[in-house]
């Protein structure tokens, strides 16, 4: 109920989803509103039930609300409906710091994460790259970089089917010497993972193909992912502005759109699906507010995949290797939450 | 010395801006090489001196060798003759950090500037945004932000003609409830600035034009740097890829050609020259190491706006007037060197 377009898009996104993969879907919202949307749509075949929720978080509500005063919001009941085992998944294009709490506070985190991570999938020139944390996690301490390397390793692995991902830390540059109070010590910890790890990254490397998970604290991934949008808008508005004042350049572009179209459909977000939401006890996707109905549909594939290729499961195992493996000051309980 | 290609790239850009902008010119380096290099250049009616340096700081080695070991190396000289009031201001495409470390060690800082700080300048979709620090302050205090934010303010108000320049604190959101810990103290220092201080900006608005002066610690700002580069290249990359797959659309792209090549010139850093270096008692700009000539011309010229322009005498002002409007609590000398 909290995307921009809520519910049709969603309603759209989920008949698809129910279509093309099969799955069973439960729609978490206003009964009447949804039921009009899926009114609109051929279901025959198909498992698509509707879950009344009374209210929504709405974009500008703090994550908080979903938790103290919102009870019976959408985004909280459908955590609601995975922790009583109605459900496997949840897949929310709302406000996405409350899904982030609203799935902590429902479902709790998987053992040995302090702190759930948003992850987002980028493009780069020969695949894509996982990027983590995205979400809120701004103040980190090593420890938490340490297993947002681990979760993004095991989401790599497991549903983006690289065998042996390789795992970067974000820094200032590739040398040991580079680097802050925090990334030095993440540095340090992460030297002694048993999984691919490969040293410093720099921004660079998010889209030169040279490393599949990079992981940063959430203020800098932030600043990198709206950097990233930024830029891109930024780059084809400038294009167009030049192209536009060229009567010959109109007609080159005429010609050239195909490739351009080609480029666009490579990094569309929305083939992505959206970005999922590591370290709760359960699986959830967190998709752009205005999602189309295409991307809704990719992130119902993303959660199937997750809970299917047991990511969740991989992911508690990794941890206890990782702990077991270290000594017994690094104490994963000891990483205050902020 | 320590360019790319140096020093054949920076004598002929010396050389150019000799006659372009009228400035004398003292070529600091390798006598024999730097001789060779001039014989070059038809140089009547210009001022170009050679001042010879033994030694050479390389990409590869640390800022403190400058300091330690490398007393007679060029760019270490080169600051020595500002400091002696033979020259005005350097210019280098050698190694950064070494540059900084010179120029901080030779000049020492302006007063109330704890940590000179490396800026850069991006083009945005309405005209440029300055970024600050790019350089190797990675771990700072609030209280250096805002002498980052001061530099910046002065340097776009005096260098790039902006009247009252906004000014914006880079963070994970525009709310006040964003930022981490760094930032949230900084933003609450920033208030009582008696510039245009805009609040917290993200990073998609380094290129919506939306502010002048974008703040942020060097760490962050190496990697908004180094995002940027790469996503640029990648785009291009892959927009490369698909139009050289279509004949037709690579006759579209030479149709279009002029309107990319206008694009290209505006985003092309050699415009701008180079990355002022602020803070230190006097003037310095730092070129990428692979400057064209033209990169290393435009250099100059921002050299000589800095110093025409008065930048530090009246960020030396601005400074004493914040301190001044400050509680006693806050006191520049309290922020450690890291």
């Amino acid at each position: 109920m909290g995307g921009d377009n809520a519910p049709g898009v969603e309603v759209e996104g989920a008949v698809a989803a129910a279509r093309r993969w099969g799955v069973a879907i439960i729609l978490v919202g206003d009964a009447d509103k949804v039921g009009a949307e899926l009114k609109k749509h051929r279901v025959d075949g198909l498992t698509i039930a509707i879950h009344h929720a009374s209210d929504v978080v709405g974009m500008h509500d703090s994550a908080s609300d979903v938790i103290r005063k919102k009870k019976d919001c959408s985004i909280r009941v459908a955590f609601d409906l995975v922790r009583n085992g109605q459900a496997q998944a949840v897949v929310s294009a709302g406000n996405s710091g409350a899904t982030m709490a609203a799935g902590m506070f429902v479902l709790k985190r998987i053992p040995g994460i302090d702190r759930p991570a948003i992850a987002t999938i980028m493009p780069n020139i020969k695949d894509k790259t996982l990027v983590l944390d995205v979400g809120g996690n701004v103040d980190c301490k090593p420890l938490h970089l340490v297993q947002f390397a681990l979760m993004g390793e095991v989401y790599t692995r497991r549903v983006l089917g690289k065998e042996r991902p390789k795992v970067g830390l974000l820094s200032n540059g590739e040398e040991e010497s580079k680097g802050n109070d925090l990334t030095r010590e993440a540095h340090r910890l992460l030297k002694s993972a048993s999984f691919n790890y490969v040293g410093y990254v720099e921004g660079r490397d998010i889209y030169n193909g040279s490393v599949d998970v990079v992981v940063c604290d959430g203020f800098v991934g932030n600043v990198v992912l709206k950097v990233a949008e930024g830029l891109s808008e930024g780059i084809f508005t400038m294009l167009r502005k030049e192209i536009g004042s060229r009567p010959l350049a109109k007609i080159g572009y005429l010609l050239a759109r195909p490739a351009f179209q080609a480029f666009r459909k490579r990094v569309d977000y929305s083939e992505y699906g959206g970005a999922p939401l590591l370290g709760i006890d359960g699986t959830g996707v967190i998709c752009h507010g205005g999602s189309s109905p295409k991307a809704i549909m990719n992130a119902v594939r993303m959660s199937r995949e997750c809970v299917v290729k047991k990511v969740n499961q991989t992911m508690i195992a990794q941890i206890q290797e990782y702990c077991d493996g270290q000594p017994a000051a690094v104490d994963a309980s000891s990483a205050t939450q902020g």
